[in-house]
């Protein structure tokens, strides 16, 4: 198999590094729309139906690049991606061609591996996939991409096939990953304050179907704020003219109260309410709690 | 005045104590629908345009208690409350008459407030509002009540001129306060990592605005994933298949890496990440994140 260098676009053509449930979806995703298709793992026969579906298997990470255009890794992390990517023969089969890495990591992770791909003549983008394995192919996907946008141009016919939302957010490498983590800051501790109102509604006799949905309630006012608390921390404004933080530490209050007089663990509410309440101290209670971000952002 | 008990049902008069911003919409609320309002606040003056509108200002807590069948009282917590109702001439005034608690505290101490109540005759409804101020009269308001059915049932004519959602959740005078520190548990969780993003997005060069469509994408995907997961948590079933804990535990250190690298209290994600750890660590690993709410309840 030739690894001759290949930078002309060639949208019928990708490779998939990582066959992990989110990179078999992206290989059936790329199967479907009809683009020939040649996956690699690190450990052999993860492909499941794939191969029946007309992927090729390749015998190692060089052979799968030098099949495709377009490389796309979706591993469990860049410790990960580095262990496949940092080798001479695929530095060699990437030379020219385009890698996009849809892993997750932090923002440093993508921004150094922007720099390994530049000395070794890799064109690079990096990505984030915002949404689990069962959306990929469908509507509901959301992908983020940062880096060259000349480069995401070229093969973004090939990462419609998988569906779904699709938006570059800059040439910084880092970019994806940065709006990457901060989602996914907002993604689990949101979640983890709904499994703590679960064990803390039904240290009340409130069973988990009884709560939820008055908690989807919650969510549903919850993208109107973000907008206005944006807008309020963009403009330095932290009006606090509807809920000033000096009432809403007190609710904090209430609920590690109510939570620990059950022996629940209130770790993260505990922290929350320190912040409001070093805010609070910081002269801002008149404010509201979009204060907090500028706080947290003090040296 | 007479302070006669009065216990016919008279949905034309209503007696509001405290007129913080939320008591002020709530008096307000009442006089739109052209129902007599008698208000009281302890520090007075605080009527705002209520006079204008036709509220009759009482001298007295008790005084204005005696004025209706149904007192609404709106404070900041029931300390508060407490200081107000816990003397003899209101404790006078109010037996035989309704009392529905809108303020804010713990299910202990709203329970407390109904041994109180019962020990003098008066007839008790405890309740939360889950929304702002500026909600009250309008169709988005949402009000929570527990404690005698037959109570809340005689005075919901008059409470549904406050607009929006009413529920009455059941005999437990405390369940009203359960639901009000769950919901609020989930609220001021999210909004603690939605700030919290904002400064680690700020940090990276993503500003708030830029952030916000992206974040309010993640506040949409909650109302089903709460669904889920109050289903997985009833049920004991837990199911990691989509989103294994160990998968989860290694994107929340990412987010704690990132944010402290840049010198960002990360506590509430470090609080929620530890509690993930423990999970694993107690051998539930390919669960799902819906196992941590178990945990949190383990003795």
């Amino acid at each position: 198999m030739s690894v001759t260098p290949q930078s002309a676009p060639s949208p019928s053509a990708v490779t998939v590094l990582g066959l992990g449930p989110m990179g078999r979806a992206l290989a059936g995703a790329f199967l479907a729309a009809g683009i020939r298709t040649t996956v690699w793992n690190r450990t052999p026969g993860r492909e499941g139906d794939l191969t029946e579906r007309g992927a090729v298997t390749a015998a190692s990470a060089a052979e799968a690049v030098a099949a495709s255009p377009l490389t796309v890794i979706c591993l469990v992390n860049y410790d990960a991606t580095d262990a496949v990517l940092r080798q001479d023969a695929v530095e060699a089969a990437l030379k020219g061609r385009t890698l996009v890495n849809l892993s997750a990591d932090t923002p440093d992770r993508a921004r150094d591996t922007g720099r390994w791909a530049g000395e070794h003549g890799v064109r690079y983008v990096d990505g984030a996939i915002m949404t689990p394995a069962g959306t990929i192919g469908s509507p509901d996907g959301v992908f983020l991409y940062s880096g060259p946008a000349g480069t995401y141009e070229e093969h973004r016919a090939v990462l419609d096939a998988l569906g779904g939302s699709h938006t570059h957010l800059g040439e910084d490498v880092g970019r994806a990953a940065a709006y990457d983590i901060a989602l996914l800051d907002i993604f689990w501790t949101a979640m983890g304050g709904f499994v703590h109102a679960l064990a803390l509604a039904d240290a009340e006799g409130v069973s988990p179907r009884e709560l939820a949905p008055f908690a989807a309630g919650i969510a549903r006012i919850l993208p109107p704020l973000f907008d206005e608390f944006a807008g309020d921390v963009e403009d330095a404004t932290y009006s606090g003219a509807i809920n000033p933080l000096t009432s809403g530490v007190s609710t904090m209050a209430h609920v590690v109260h109510a939570a620990e007089a059950h022996a629940i663990d209130s770790g993260a509410m505990r922290a929350i309410e320190g912040l409001a309440r070093r805010t609070v101290a910081l002269g801002h209670g008149a404010d509201g709690f979009s204060r907090v971000a500028e706080v947290l952002r003090r040296r």
